[in-house]
Parts: structure tokens; sequence; C-alpha cells
């Protein structure tokens, strides 16, 4: 307590706050490498260049860090895809903007919102409101898809929230694969990704001389 | 060690195999639940009716039970995913072929599938079997897309690896929200996911009417 307090008189607000974002991006990048679970307060300290002791002194436990660095990152996803699935843009131009502003987000946030997608949520945090975040942001993305099934845009037939699934899966997957300083930009992949996704909801399944077969059961040609 | 020997003297080869069994199928139930990490040799001995003396008498450790959860249904994906990337059919047959069998393999071994994909492995295991496994896993699927780039059934413009990455990403996310219980079965969300895929891979891009505008900036209509 006296190194905390001491610390706490030497400091600033402004000083505070910066050797707190600092802790964040060093927690951040542990959590990314080792996972939630297997990181400890002291690996995040170590990390920091501050011993344990001073590390409470800005953060109460692992998990307030994990939440403090998915919490904003998240939030502005949330609002992003919002503001999309509000728009009055296509649904094919609401895909479009959505996939690639996404796969760019992860760029920008890299790793913040890859150590949210890396980890299930109900393992780590009962947190409500990221809770909530969570269900917000599935249901944009499903609105989404849905006035494009609606307006006749798509002509897929599944249901939205499989489709949704299917979209989130693409994206949220890139955290096992996708480094900021790889061969291809988040943007370039986000356009990728709404081609392929693109081809199969507005123009639906293909002619049925492809149809489906049982597995393991070979084509008489 | 006496309570060990003496179940040894008691089983049979037959009952040693059915209990290991038995302890597997609860290992796999709890990795699943709370993730490798925070699973302890304690929650598996528990939820199998063993002490955890008797445990090590089956397995010698976590790592152990990760393996042997995942190994078998693993090893048969991949021989799986090879034999259909070796096939004679059609790339686009491959591909529908691949996504059913891959999301009802999900349905027949869960939760053992999911177990491995959850984790990020080499935050759990170094073994080098299962990592090779994982690289003959991709390299079939990618195998499987650049056979429809070769023949033109395939028109999208993309790099194969980034292809692979989606579809894998696709199927793999359904870790986080598929159950065999749930509302769809495995195959109708295999063949809604092949049908999402395809009609981007076979028809590649939409026509550029649709095409991509930065982020941010609205049409003038």
């Amino acid at each position: 307590m006296a190194i905390r307090r001491s610390a706490a008189l030497r400091e600033s607000a402004e000083e505070y706050a910066a050797k707190r974002a600092q802790i964040l991006v060093a927690a951040a990048k542990i959590f990314k490498e080792k996972g939630y679970a297997a990181t400890s307060i002291n690996d995040i300290a170590q990390a920091s260049g501050v011993d344990r002791a001073t590390l409470y002194y800005y953060v109460s436990k692992k998990q307030e860090l994990f939440e403090l660095v998915i919490r904003k990152p998240f939030l502005e996803n949330v609002r992003f895809a919002e503001s999309i699935a509000n728009s009055q843009v296509s649904p094919t131009e609401k895909i479009r903007q959505f996939t690639i502003g996404l796969m760019n987000s992860f760029t920008s946030n890299y790793p913040d919102l890859y150590v949210y997608m890396q980890e299930n949520l109900l393992q780590v945090t009962r947190d409500s409101e990221i809770a909530a975040m969570g269900r917000r942001f599935e249901a944009a993305i499903t609105l989404i898809i849905q006035s494009g099934l609606k307006d006749g845009s798509f002509s897929i037939a599944a249901p939205p929230t499989m489709l949704m699934y299917a979209l989130l899966g693409m994206l949220n997957w890139t955290h096992r694969w996708f480094k900021p300083t790889g061969k291809y930009a988040s943007d370039e992949i986000g356009a990728i990704f709404a081609d392929l996704v693109l081809g199969g909801l507005v123009r639906g399944a293909l002619p049925r001389e492809l149809d489906v077969r049982p597995i393991g059961i070979r084509r008489a040609d």
C-alpha cells in the first residue's frame, strides 16, 4: 500500500492514464498469445515493466483488464454494424461495407478485438453490458441480411440467423491467421469475403444439375 | 499406488478400455464447457466418477486427455478431406461433399471436434502429429479450391489460401453456436453453407455496378 500511495502522490492524472493504457497494450498482447485462462497477472506485470503490487494500483484483477481491452473497440463495431443496418444503401452494399469495415477494424484495433474473439465469452466474463453488445452486434448483421431477403436483393433460401453465423464465422476466424503485417491488407480480404458470400446471397443456389447427392455416392458419369 | 495396482489386478483389458473411454467422454464435455486451460484434472475425475489417483491410472496428464479426445476424429476428417481432394467428382461437388460431410462429423463426434476447434492448438499441445494433421487438412481444402480455379469451374479472383480460410472459418465457427439437438441438422447447415460459398466461387464477383466504394462515402443516388 505504501508503494501505491506514494505512486499516487507523484503521478498526475495524465501520467496515471498513460501508464494504465500502456498496461492494457501489454495485457492485450499476452492475452492474444497465451489465451485468457493461461495468462497470469504476473505475466502482464512483467510485460508492462511494473511489479505486481503496482499493477493492482491500475486495475483490480485480470478480468477487469480483459474487459477494458475489448470494451471500446467492440462497442465501436456494434455501432458500426448498427449504422450500416440503418443506412439507406442497398443490402448488397451493406454487406460489402460491413465486411470490409469489420476486417479493417481488426487491423486498427489489433490485437484487441481478437482477444475477444478467441475466447468463449461466458468462460471469461459475465459482464452483462458486454453480453448485450454481442447480442446487438449479431442482431444488426441479421437485420442487414433480412433487408436483402425482404426486398429481393438476396435470393438464397436460408434462415437469416444461419447466414449471419456463416458471415461472422468467416470474419471472426481470421483471428487464427490474419496479421496486419501479413501478405494481404484487411480491406483486400474484406472485399474478397464480400464477393464470396454475395455470390451466394444475391444469386442463390446453383442450378440443379449440381444438386446435392448423398456423401459417398459417386456420379454415374 | 496401492489403489492403482489393486485396480489393475481386478480389471480386465476390456474393463480398462471401457473405463478409459468413459473418462474421455467426460473430459471432452468439460473441455468444451470450460475451455482447456480452465479445466482441472480434478474436474475430469469428478465428472468421471473416479478419484484423482485412479484417474492417473488411465491417463498421465490433462494434455494427454486432450490429445486422446481429438486425435481419432481429427484424423478421420483429414482423411475425409484428402479423399475428396483426390476424387474424380467436379470441384463444385467436392466443395459440397466436403462442407456437408464436415458439418456431419461435428454431429457424429460431438463435442470432440469442437474441443479441438475452440483452442488455439499451440496454446495446448506441441504434439507434432496433431500439428501435421492440421497442415494436411488445410492443404486438402486448398487443393479442392485450386482444382476449381484451375479447370475454370470457379471464376472468383482470389488467393486459394484465403478462400480456404473463409470456408474453414464458416465451418469451424459453428463450435460457438451449433448443437446437434438444435433446430437445424448438420447436413442442412452444410448444404446452405455450400450454396453460399459456391455462389461466389463459381460465379465470381458481382457486376461492377455494385463495385466497392470506400467506407463512409455514400452513393449519390
